[in-house]
């Protein structure tokens, strides 16, 4: 029920989902019942079989997410993270309210044993070898201390390491310089934690780094991740923007623009993270995939894949393997 | 001495200030004194009397900024803000190491009564009325509590007035969410206090809002605000790049490119900042402008302009004086 476009679009999607990927994937609609029911008609899939477990209540874009998940114990995000925690699915997917999904993550599913905070992880074009890199965390959590940061980077290690089927993903720490010395106490003490672990630390990266390739997997808190990743995602369209108000009605200019186009489009294909459709929030004890608000049809069809594909290639088990490598006889977080 | 066209693009930039603002500046290159009058005079201007300093040291870029300076007595730098602190001069301006210049007018020219920690601004390209928003503190502290945020706001507000003659600017609280309730406790802690000030104060802003307008002043730490600006700054020659390497050899799109060559250089140039040339350091008792290693002759000589500009307009006296109204028996800061 959640995302601008709900329930039209997740429908869609999960009908693409499970028309593609049949053989991998057995979808459930979590939500009004009616309300699904109406829709699937509507889409001609009225005959599907596709599985709906009612939930009474939604939780909205604009509400205060952890607040609204405690209030609201049978909305579909609750009642979906319920069915992932009794083992009913596998994992879940919603395009809803992030701060909801994030609360009812963590407080129904659960965390993984030694994870005190989890992640929300995404995809950022960059020269490297794979093509991607990963920045996490880019907004689950608002405040975190150094043993988090280092937690992101085990983190991020695995789920790169799975994307690309790569073995020692570059992990890097976001900081305002280079040098071991710089930065916050809070980067500084991360800092020893991941020089000191299993990663292939590439050490602190800076902002002008991140696209060129250097690193694969970008450790930042949330807030400076989250303002980050918003404001460069507002660049690409204030730009263009400002670049079709330029060439106006110039002819030549026009023209530039028409024969450009094909190049152009490629430029922004090679930028368009739909392909995974979400960010997965890593840490917790399922596989919890965030779409965007926006997500259309293709996004959401994507997501639910790729949710499939993280759990049957046991990322979890990956990251509870590496947190127990990690811990070696000492105890890393919780 | 500073940054990495030195002193070449230094003393170009100096004495196109000295011919072209010769009405309201007298420049002052601090620095190697046989180095500098070498390079005046193969620059041609050995017989122009611009006044040199010498300065036995220099502070590399590579250096760490505010050991180096403790180090090093007689760096450029060192005695540079010297002149300032005794009144020998209004301003500087430097293109060499930030931190060192964060560390040398804090330590020697010293902060405005009521400022705990300087912040630099740095202009960023808006729809806004305008056409500028300015965003601090991009890097000189990594760690802030919610008095300094609040102390930017001052700051920033009283530096964009004088910049854009314009009573209120609005200022707005770089955060994960508009809601008051969202962000760290150290932005929620903010937000109160900016709130309560006579600030012409929007509230929370996302990362995604920046562009568009709806803030003049964005408030936030210098880790998050470095590690945005550095990561917005390289996407326009990333993408640059990709775009470059989509077109390749293909005849049409690189008609196209031609075509559209002068819209895409107004572009560019709508978002050339080295207009202002550099970024005050806001909240010392002088006029400290820090500029990019890269700097070339015309951002030095507008850098340097600039200077003189905050200087004559009274920025600081007017920092003070909101500092004082905003005290109102209260104390804030130091």
């Amino acid at each position: 029920m959640g995302g601008d476009n709900a329930p039209a679009a997740i429908v869609e999607g999960t009908l693409l989902a499970a028309d593609r990927h049949s053989d991998v994937i057995e979808p459930i609609l979590v939500g009004d019942e009616p309300v699904l029911r109406a829709e699937l008609a509507r889409q001609g899939a009225g005959g599907r079989g596709i599985r709906i477990v009612h939930a009474e209540q939604q939780i909205d874009m604009g509400e205060a997410g952890a607040d609204a998940f405690r209030k609201k114990r049978d909305s579909s995000l609750s009642v979906a993270t319920r069915l992932v925690r009794d083992g009913e699915a596998d994992g879940l997917f919603s395009a809803g309210n992030t701060g909801a999904m994030v609360a009812a993550s963590l407080l129904t599913i659960g965390r993984l044993k030694g994870v005190n905070r989890p992640a929300l992880a995404t995809p950022i074009p960059s020269s490297g070898e794979h093509a991607w890199a990963i920045v996490l965390d880019v907004g689950a959590s608002a405040e975190v201390k150094p043993i988090n940061l280092y937690q992101y980077g085990i983190l991020g290690d695995a789920y790169f390491r799975i994307l690309f089927n790569t073995p020692h993903p570059k992990v890097g720490l976001l900081n305002i310089g280079e040098e071991t010395s710089k930065g916050s106490d809070s980067a500084r003490e991360a800092h020893k934690l991941l020089a000191d672990s299993h990663l292939n630390f590439v050490g602190n990266v800076e902002g002008a780094d991140i696209l060129w390739g250097g690193v694969d997997v970008v450790v930042t808190d949330g807030f400076t991740g989250n303002v980050m990743l918003k404001f460069a995602e507002s660049i690409w369209s204030w730009t263009t923007g400002l670049a079709r108000k330029e060439v106006g009605d110039h002819l030549l200019a026009k023209l530039g623009m028409l024969l450009l186009r094909p190049s152009l489009h490629r430029v922004k294909t090679r930028m368009d993270y739909s392909e995974y459709g979400g960010a997965p929030l890593l840490g917790v004890d399922g596989i919890a995939m965030v779409g965007h608000g926006r997500s259309n049809p293709k996004a959401v069809c994507n997501a639910i894949r790729f949710t499939g594909e993280l759990h049957r290639k046991g990322l979890n088990q990956e990251i509870s393997r590496d947190l127990q490598r990690e811990q070696g006889g000492k105890v890393v977080g919780s």
